[in-house]
């Protein structure tokens, strides 16, 4: 049976020179700890997708230790990678671009996506786009995702729902509906 | 030398059930009809980028002579395709996924693509982040592009401006920079 | 249900200066005519993938009218597409590479492909691999391509059974399963 | 200016039920060491592309640990990566399928990579395929890659010479030409 995966966008992040961003990932904290509990509890799977920051070299565990070193580590421990996330390293905006995401969903049988994290009015919104063109079904947890522009950001959900077909819900409400298949 | 290829999204078609376009279609002709000109007579390429609307039998040729025959033909006779136009045919909303047009950029040596056409929020926003994703330049006919949603419309550009360091200029004011060097 | 789909590799061609191949295309045309006939009479999808000789003007209508006024059209005429087959026009080797082949089989429901044409250790070789790595199933109509080199093409053949696990079958065994399920 | 890049193919790894391959690959393990000296003290990057065994909660720190805790160490522990080493993590046979591996040759300036690792007539073909076909000059190190079938082998490097335009060299004869410009 085809199941919902978890795409968590960015969240590990050191916040250097991003001070209009932190506070929208404060405020979006909660909602991103709820829906990465739901996943879990369901046995979903939880993938985090993320920059790696140009630093080829790096595998998650150094971008993870450099984001808990940095100054605003409260943002990124409550929400890290436990034992059972997949990680998948992307270069570019979306999370689709060059990366295995598209092959690994196909692998787990994931036909539709949850989004949650940063930033709404770019890499959730592209990351949306890019599923939705692959067929995938698409829901965005709106108290979970963190925008840099406001206006933008409504606007992004706005576009995501009439144009992409996306659910736009509260992490709470979000249902998943078990683990993979195999 | 690199040269800036004209990118014409979606104008050829027969406009059924799309009356909301319609109108913001004929306003944008005029700046469609100018950067069409001002890119033929520099010599630099033309691609047309269309949907085959699911008709993977037909041609382009095909493709125009439905949109020509249909009740709309004023908005395409003006802008149609001449003998030197390129043309790549989408599947889906942008113009990268699953097409040549990325290869073909590559082969003319196209650094930067100037974008018209429809519709401003969907597939010339689509089409924008997946050059700019791929270090094109972009630059965006402002008056040439049309719209569903103005509210949409304005922010899309406002993304692709901010977001996508996109330059959103009048069809008029858009330099070409001649035939690719081959 | 799952569909097979005919793949009919780079056969509209002029054959200019391709003395080496035209011998190979002769002998195998009558295998090509039967896997044709076999995929038309079960309602299967029959693509046709072919290059368009860097004339990105073309469409698969003047693609077709040039190897039927080419000196060898006694190859084309008997094999030409039909007003149900389908064309994908491909820039490049393999008949995957930045085309919407891909899609267009996800689309279609087609898990299975079944490929004849030439060149047998090139573009046919190199399409095989590009379904396999994409879970396709493959089968090699092998009365039904041509080849260049004997030796590689034996080669060919043998990996594409050991390491893409394709069947290699004649063109009158290989059983098509239907028309697409939509 | 355009660098070379070396690609370490799929040369970390655990060899459970490997036999055929161990001895090619102690054979060829001197030309691996040969062809990393020269690239690194060329400052050529060196990009490791390796199979995640479907373990994709893995980084490539746990990947190399699995192999040097295996029971061919031997094979591992000479050419394992460095400081500097580049990683990707490819999920199928070519190091270019849904991997970042071409945006990052595109990003170090890389118009040339020169191959070595295992298989010859798999991974390493269809390496040398995909980056054939997206014009990038190919260099294959003859005495630095490992075979399962000799035969096939031998038409594999005949296929990426005559069809790909590889130049088939000596480890100690390939040139690098220096690090990326930037």
């Amino acid at each position: 049976m085809a199941c919902t995966a978890l795409i968590v966008i960015d969240m590990v992040n050191t916040y250097e020179h991003e001070d209009a961003l932190v506070d929208s990932v404060r405020t979006c904290l909660p909602g991103v700890e709820t829906v990465l509990r739901r996943a879990r509890a369901d046995g979903s799977p939880v993938i985090y997708v993320n920059d790696n920051f140009g630093r080829w070299r790096s595998h998650h565990g150094e971008i993870l230790q450099s984001a808990l070193a940095g100054e605003h580590s409260e943002l990124v421990k409550p929400i890290a990678p436990d034992e059972d996330s997949l990680f998948v390293v992307k270069a570019r905006h979306s999370a689709f671009f060059e990366t295995p995401l598209a092959y690994l969903l196909g692998q787990l049988g994931a036909e539709r996506v949850a989004l949650c994290g940063q930033v709404t009015e770019q890499c959730v919104l592209y990351s949306a786009l890019d599923a939705y063109i692959r067929h995938l079904d698409v829901v965005v947890a709106a108290d979970a995702v963190a925008h840099i522009d406001p206006g933008l950001a409504q606007a992004a959900l706005r576009m995501m729902e009439r144009n992409m077909s996306a659910d736009i819900q509260r992490s709470r409400e979000i249902s998943f509906s078990g683990p993979p298949a195999r």
